[in-house]
């Protein structure tokens, strides 16, 4: 039964008359009238209507039955957008990703851009939504901050629902052998819940199971969500679902998801979960929102699904990983690429005027002022991303993310700076202007890859020692002295090298504010100890975590939670969502 | 922006041949091809295409915005499905419901059917899908028992996003006085979980909040629940969550959601949960599913904004009730008919051969050997509730959802039990031959209304006092010799007296296999005592709930759960949801 798009619907609005810039970001999202997704998905890809399952008028599932697996031969190019080093000034990595989907198709390029789904918890506490700014978003802006198609509270369903298995399967005896001082599975829930970290369940007498230590994480650090993000189609996800290590037995053999026999009611509660999401730009272009990993205990990237389908169906896609390149770039290039077989075709590292100074020292307060020096002190930072990259066999295009304080002479010294690096460095303000303040940095982007395909290579081999992976990242990209191994992460290490698990990546959980584990060590650190507390097997989602410090995997809310201040006005639309 | 249905989408597909009855449910349902759900709303009701929200070609909610609330005068005739006191042998009221509903709109009547949603708790632990069965049901079966339209979800993540925001409350030092030793607010998940029935949380040290006890109830026994069934619109929405108590002040003055400004953001989260879900039957027949309360500790029926809508679309509205008459029909007119205005034209009492044989003592084993001494002696129980809807004004049509192993004399019995009572009893078939199988009860129904409106009446008025409103519904359709209140429950309805809540409906939460709170006590029992052990206020909801023995609000799952039979197979199809 064929279902099409009404061929009698109108085509894509006009360009809007958009608010002035400094409107707020939900009052610009709405000023646009989305355009049919399932008539942009036809007028752009030539997709017919059944080959999506739409959510409303304006947002779309892509239907795996319809697709199968893409090719890869009629794979488009890959730009992975990452960034320097975060600080409270803001970059706008996903703000460029935008900005540079929409300027590239300003050129003509036909072009999509992969983001990761936005988690209610930060939206409710302090982040606010997470789908651009300014005239560089993503729309429905409030669909794509609430709910959003249903993916994480589908990924929240299936890890509790393992959970509430495991405890089950205790209560009754527990035929597996697992002991129940050893289970490592714990809840998740897509909010920021502080008083949920550390509890005791099971209380109120046999009748209601067996009293044991557990807790809550929020659900973009579920092993879930890792897996959503790497699996290959839903036979790959059922797979690597079974290899869950849920916790261990008395000699310590590890229990896996396949051993209770879980993994088939999991795969039903993510099939469509597994399907990518479609949206559109301010500007009516097409992004695919998919996943959400945590960038720290996990490889934060959207889906690989999401990157496939989006090749397969364009000439170029832009795709962002969660926070600077240390830990972003690293993790896309080690962990994702690795994993799935795509490659890069360019990097682009967003830096801003604003965040070098703040890599220099330089006060939040004073960050109007311009003040060259400042930007040279602080650009340590960027070039110890663009040597890391490199090192990678990427040389990246530089978006300088330019704010309206930037002074001429503050831009013109990074433009010197990567200019000695052999590398082109683009002011863009997609912020303010849309894709029209991003098209000299698209067509950069474009000059680059013309230049000839680079030679990705990953920082180290999969035969590498698991402690000697995590030694290869530490000093190569860090300029770490040495790492210093807990001695319950050297013996965990060593165990999982017997158990098989030798081959896979690590995925370093660090702070994002510093090259080093210590967030208050500024720009380009060298010397320092890499400490490394715990290590964790995620044998789902195919990497091993090394946990450098103190990483929160269920954060709190903050005396005066953002929620709050939200609500609906009369007409029933969403106020306070900035 | 007009966004329209295909005009050249097909036509509903014909009549399909269906599978043989008793193949399973799923696979029946597989067997036929939905109708594009747009165009189905078009041809039905006239409705243009953004006047929906799709969920994917076969499922939709209806767009509020598009909308605005329905009126009254539009409305057609309201027909309320309830049944006998249920057994092990089940009587099939869902069932009954759709195949009704099928019926109507095989005379030619416009007719639409109401339904609750289903929990994922039970579908992984031992009950199954619950979307009708043999050749009456809605589909699409899969996405209507797994995370359908992401409402329940909705309702987990708004009533988890106020636990958070209550424990926060009491970490940055609880400004509003709320004592942590009174919050009654738990959390919810949809699922069966007994391991997080009781638990304490807060535990790690000051960082991660105060200890408290508390634990979580399965996501359909949530006041919000109730709320968005109860709530007319958004507004009301809003003001219902304001209301809810969340715990009390060291002077046990009530401490509510509007105290702590958290009914913005929690409206936020339910905005589309709201909106009524428009689905269809086996026969391409309009089916509205929304929301899903339990039917003890909460009132049981369908959101009053899809009963709404419905009727205003529709000649007639099948709506069913949970559990027996004796829950079900009297919350249904007794709360939701108090509160929203709604009045049925009509009811329709569902019971089976098999269910009065074991209402008087007949084995499970022995259900299939004709007994008419046995039907006549079970009779007590259909006659106690016949009895008990005139008392609301109601005159049911008795439908006797037949099995193959039923004998005619069996039948026959029934037919003349109810002939005594002035009640019409008619044999359906639909769950073995559809719609085509309820066209006598539809006409039956038909007649009945033809025949003249009824005069409903609630059990009681408002201004009884709370425990004179339990003792009526006790004593006047259980057949109790009094009721037992707790010290504490007397205590607590006094006090919701003096807040100014005894003008609320009572809502009694006790068990549904008996007249009595004993579940063992079959047929038509009397003279028995109701213990109330303790009560609840629900101020958002709107009632006050006596509890009287054991409630579970949050299940367990059994030895071997229904999840580790299911899977999805190698076209991504679900199997083992029965």
């Amino acid at each position: 039964m064929p279902l099409q798009y009404n061929e009698s619907a109108p085509a894509a609005p006009a360009e809007a008359e958009l608010p002035p810039p400094g409107t707020p970001d939900i009052e610009i999202a709405r000023s646009v009238q989305p355009q049919s997704i399932l008539l942009l998905a036809q007028q752009r890809f030539g997709l017919p209507a059944d080959s999506l399952i739409p959510f409303g008028h304006y947002k779309a599932k892509l239907n795996m039955k319809h697709f199968g697996l893409p090719d890869p031969a009629t794979y488009g190019k890959l730009v992975l957008v990452t960034a320097v080093t975060p600080t409270p000034a803001g970059e706008g990595k996903t703000t460029t990703s935008v900005g540079l989907n929409d300027g590239l198709n300003r050129l003509g390029v036909k072009s999509s851009v992969c983001l990761r789904e936005p988690s209610l918890g930060p939206c409710f506490g302090m982040k606010g939504g997470a789908a651009g700014g300014g005239r560089a978003q993503v729309i429905p802006m409030e669909d794509i901050n609430l709910h959003f198609n249903g993916d994480f509270h589908a990924i929240t369903a299936a890890h509790n629902l393992l959970a509430s298995i495991i405890d089950n399967h205790i209560h009754w005896g527990s035929e597996s052998g697992l002991d129940p001082r050893y289970i490592s599975w714990r809840r998740v829930m897509d909010l920021n819940d502080r008083a949920l970290r550390n509890m005791i369940v099971g209380l109120g007498g046999a009748a209601h199971g067996l009293p044991r230590e557990t807790g809550f994480d929020i659900t973009v650090a579920s092993e879930i969500m890792a897996i959503l993000c790497m699996a290959d189609g839903l036979a790959d996800l059922r797979q690597r679902l079974a290899r869950i290590i849920i916790g261990r037995r008395r000699d310590l053999s590890p229990v896996t998801v396949g051993d209770l026999g879980a993994e088939g009611a999991m795969a039903i509660l993510l099939r469509d979960a597994l399907q990518p999401n479609l949206v559109q730009s301010l500007e009516h272009n097409p992004v695919f929102i998919h996943g959400g990993p945590f960038a720290n205990i996990a490889h934060g990237c959207n889906s690989v699904m999401a990157t496939r389908y989006a090749l397969s169906l364009n000439d170029v896609v832009v795709t962002e990983a969660g926070f600077g390149a240390d830990l972003g770039a690293e993790k896309f290039i080690d962990i994702k690429c690795r994993q799935s077989g795509l490659r890069p075709d360019a990097a682009v590292l967003v830096c801003t005027v604003r965040a070098l100074k703040m890599q220099a020292g330089t006060a939040k307060s004073k960050l109007a002022t311009p003040d060259v020096q400042a930007v040279y002190a602080g650009s340590d930072n960027l070039q110890r991303h663009i040597r890391n990259l490199r090192q990678f066999g990427l040389t990246p295009v530089v978006s300088i993310n330019r704010f309206p304080t930037d002074s001429d002479d503050e831009i013109a010294a990074i433009q010197a700076i990567c200019g000695d690096w052999g590398v082109r460095a683009i002011p863009a303000q997609h912020w303010a202007e849309g894709g029209a303040g991003a098209t000299d940095l698209a067509q950069a982007v474009m000059d680059q890859m013309d230049a000839g395909e680079p030679d990705v290579q990953f920082l180290y081999p999969d035969e590498l020692p698991l402690t000697e992976k995590i030694e290869t990242i530490a000093t190569r990209l860090y300029d770490a002295a040495r790492v210093d191994f807990s001695p319950d992460a050297k013996r965990q290490l060593e165990e999982y090298e017997q158990l098989g698990f030798g081959h896979l990546p690590v995925c370093i959980a660090k702070t994002q504010y510093s090259f080093s584990a210590n967030p208050k060590l500024r720009g380009a650190p060298s010397g320092h100890v890499l400490p490394v507390r715990e290590v964790r097997l995620c044998a789902g989602a195919g990497f091993v975590v090394a946990v450098c410090g103190d990483i929160m995997t269920m954060p709190g809310l903050p005396r005066h939670p953002a929620a709050l201040d939200m609500g609906l006005n009369a007409e029933g639309d969403v106020y306070g969502l900035v």
